[in-house]
């Protein structure tokens, strides 16, 4: 989930520079135009880059109109707060109808900091997520427009920033209990934070993960999103073509999750052969001799047309034993699937204990072509990502493996192959003229695979 | 919660039989209607007697055309079931769209029945609920229609018929380990049914809570419901005046919980005195000398105009020290107050520790003025049920007791007080023509108040 903060995005100062003033000029408008609405805003400002946090509130306060927000940032309850519920001081924070209040860290950054200090133990924790959920689903249920925002920085940076604190707190502000747990584990503490956001995330209230090494990157963002949100909240669009106002507002640099996969990664046919047989002999000890032992799970292959997803699994299932899988292909839904939730057919053919499902294009679908092509709302796409996860959660309890896989190769090649299969008789079939129709839309296809993998790759069901 | 289902409910047979050849009918019409209608139905009848719910089923299987209904009775997992996701049988059985799928117990009574037996402990519990709540929350949101029977018993007529089936077993089949444990500690038994109840309500997916005892209103009351819910989902009314036709599908012989208060009781007047005097010292002693250890509390004071709310918040206060209380009468809000979510005004007038408040009117103005003269929306005083329950449960969390009183007399006896109020030349301004105007709505109050002591009395905050 966090990988998809990790790419390294940045604003190039010239395009930042030349498109500000556009930007908050809109934002002022928005803003004006909030101030009649019958609805408050509410953007929270929290993240593991928690320093970042407070510069990014500083940015947000200097381009908004001040007479209409507030900044709320939380320290440690006063003696006022103390005796009382956890959330008094939240809700006497909550801004009027028109205006927008501003919050640091809040509820979301209290319960990720508890249990990284471990304050609370798991089950408390868990009632936390679910206080946040009903809080902020009161509140969007109300009218009000949540946005909220989860600044993340990759490791190394991470830890370097908080090494530089450590040695001068009067240099750079306080190191506090926070900071020395991210320290002393930052993968576990990156465990909490990707769980603590799979968990409070929702179709209405999404959480955007922004990567925040990069300062103009981190700004641009999150006021971009901010007047994104505010303008549908609002029932306007930006002016013109929404698409292209869109791309104007959505990172102007292009970074996407799959530009980090190493495509000149390389096996010698040789070695390829070797490794490739000696593999297939393990899966075949795995799963020979079918029984209640025999390992349960499902795989599920996603990847662009060409990228190979056909021959994979011709040569994963050449090794396992017969009785044991099952290679399920995803096309248009039947007549009768259509007639049922969209997760049905896919509950369908769960594996019995022992079993391996192999689905060829998957639930996936749902936030891939159906979003691409809108076959699905855009309610409905976002929407999915919990269900997704949460459908996957349920296999993983009862025992079930599940493995993803997104097949990566780039437009170049994907073009290469389609015309070697043109050349080949026997491959022919597999190209029609909808694959080139699909190729135009590539772009769109990797801004979802980007979401996609940013909102469904869990600890316990990750992409690879 | 259950107690509103324990009022010795009855449908007349005469009135049932003129009656159910109309429900009937309309019945089958909505089951056409809903067959070219995009979405599915679940009907869930589960309760705690469970016997009622295969009687009620099979009723209804009676009622309906068989055509476009398929009855599941979940009992042990099988085989096949126990190898896989524990909700994958439930994802097999969802009906298609324009079908309806009633669903005996299913989910519902899984987690309760595991709990009252034991196989499952509290954290267990909890996750079982909310698993519950996300189930049914993504197929209300993919356009389900979930309609949802608890239905009850009182404890006596409970226990009577669960020890005849204990005797009896050839004769009313089988005395499983669910009974047994309801036998065992029937308080016990319907605090986990309250608890499950409550955290598995919702807006868009409410309970109906229905009293088994008499067969004619329960058959009555599930198919009028269900009727009713299948015309508000295919976007359909009742022919006719809705009103009107509400009132002729709800439970033709009114009973509401409030007929249950003995308004007979009396106390003498010198037995008042005495007692009141004892009370008050007893109050004084609790809270003088205010500090961290007196009691905090919020007193919620709700009742009929005339019911003497005045009087006694006045006769309270009197005793108790007066650092130590605030009195917070509710009118209508301010703007600030309607600029923001409607708790927000009672959280800023939560006491802090050591502290007393007492709400002059409340919170539950939402479900009682604002539901009876439309300032709120139905689905915003639907909602307003869980959002209390989750309000209150915060402020006991926070060690602050929720007292919650609702002052009772019949309208005769309020006409008689407001004639004297007006012979009474320091007590007329009291009155004034709204009163009379609301004394009109006495029925839809009546109908309000039975609905918000059902929905809101917590093991936690209880009404009084």
């Amino acid at each position: 989930m966090l990988e998809a903060a990790e790419l390294g995005a940045k604003l190039k100062k010239a395009t930042y520079e030349q498109r500000l003033p556009q930007l908050r000029a809109d934002l002022i408008q928005a803003q004006q135009d909030l101030r009649s609405a019958g609805f408050s805003v509410i953007v929270l400002i929290a993240g593991d880059d928690h320093r970042g946090c407070h510069a990014a509130i500083n940015t947000l306060n200097e381009w908004l109109d001040p007479r209409g927000i507030r900044v709320h940032v939380f320290e440690d309850p006063t003696q006022e707060e103390a005796e009382r519920p956890v959330y008094w001081r939240y809700w006497r924070a909550l801004p009027a109808a028109g205006r927008i209040g501003i919050f640091s860290g809040a509820w979301m950054f209290r319960a990720v900091a508890d249990r990284l200090c471990k304050r609370t133990r798991e089950a408390e924790f868990d009632v936390a997520l679910e206080r946040i959920r009903r809080f902020e689903g009161e509140l969007a249920d109300a009218g009000t427009l949540v946005v909220k925002f989860w600044l993340h920085q990759p490791e190394k940076p991470a830890v370097a920033e908080l090494e530089k604190v450590r040695e001068h707190p009067e240099r750079y502000g306080a190191f506090g209990r926070t900071d020395q747990a991210m320290l002393d584990d930052f993968t576990r503490s990156m465990k909490v934070v990707e769980r603590s956001l799979r968990e409070t995330e929702s179709a209405a209230i999404p959480w955007h993960l922004v990567e925040s090494t990069d300062k103009r990157h981190r700004d641009w963002t999150i006021a971009a999103t901010l007047l994104a949100a505010l303008q549908r909240h609002l029932g306007r669009g930006a002016a013109g073509d929404p698409a292209a106002a869109t791309a104007w507002y959505g990172t102007p640099d292009h970074c996407s999750i799959l530009d980090t996969v190493d495509l000149a990664q390389h096996l010698d046919k040789d070695d390829y052969r070797k490794l490739l047989a000696k593999r297939q002999r393990k899966i075949r000890k795995l799963t020979l001799g079918h029984n209640a032992a025999s390992p349960t799970a499902v795989l599920v292959f996603e990847g662009w047309d060409a990228a190979g997803k056909g021959g994979v699994i011709r040569r994963l299932c050449a090794a396992i034993d017969a009785p044991c899988y099952d290679v399920v292909p995803i096309a248009a839904p039947s007549d009768e699937e259509r007639a049922h939730h969209y997760l049905w057919r896919f509950w369908r053919h769960i594996p019995r204990r022992g079993h391996i499902t192999v689905f060829d294009r998957s639930w996936y679908g749902r936030v891939l072509v159906e979003r691409v092509e809108g076959f699905a709302r855009e309610d409905e796409w976002r929407r999915a990502y919990a269900e997704i996860t949460d459908f996957e959660e349920q296999l993983v309890e009862a025992g079930i493996a599940v493995c993803k896989f997104w097949l990566h190769i780039d437009r170049d090649e994907q073009l290469a192959r389609f015309e070697a299969r043109e050349q080949t008789p026997f491959k022919r079939y597999k190209i029609t003229e909808e694959d080139y129709r699909n190729r135009e839309q590539w772009p769109a296809y990797e801004q979802a695979v980007n979401d996609m993998i940013a909102h469904t790759s869990s600890e316990f069901a990750p992409w690879h």
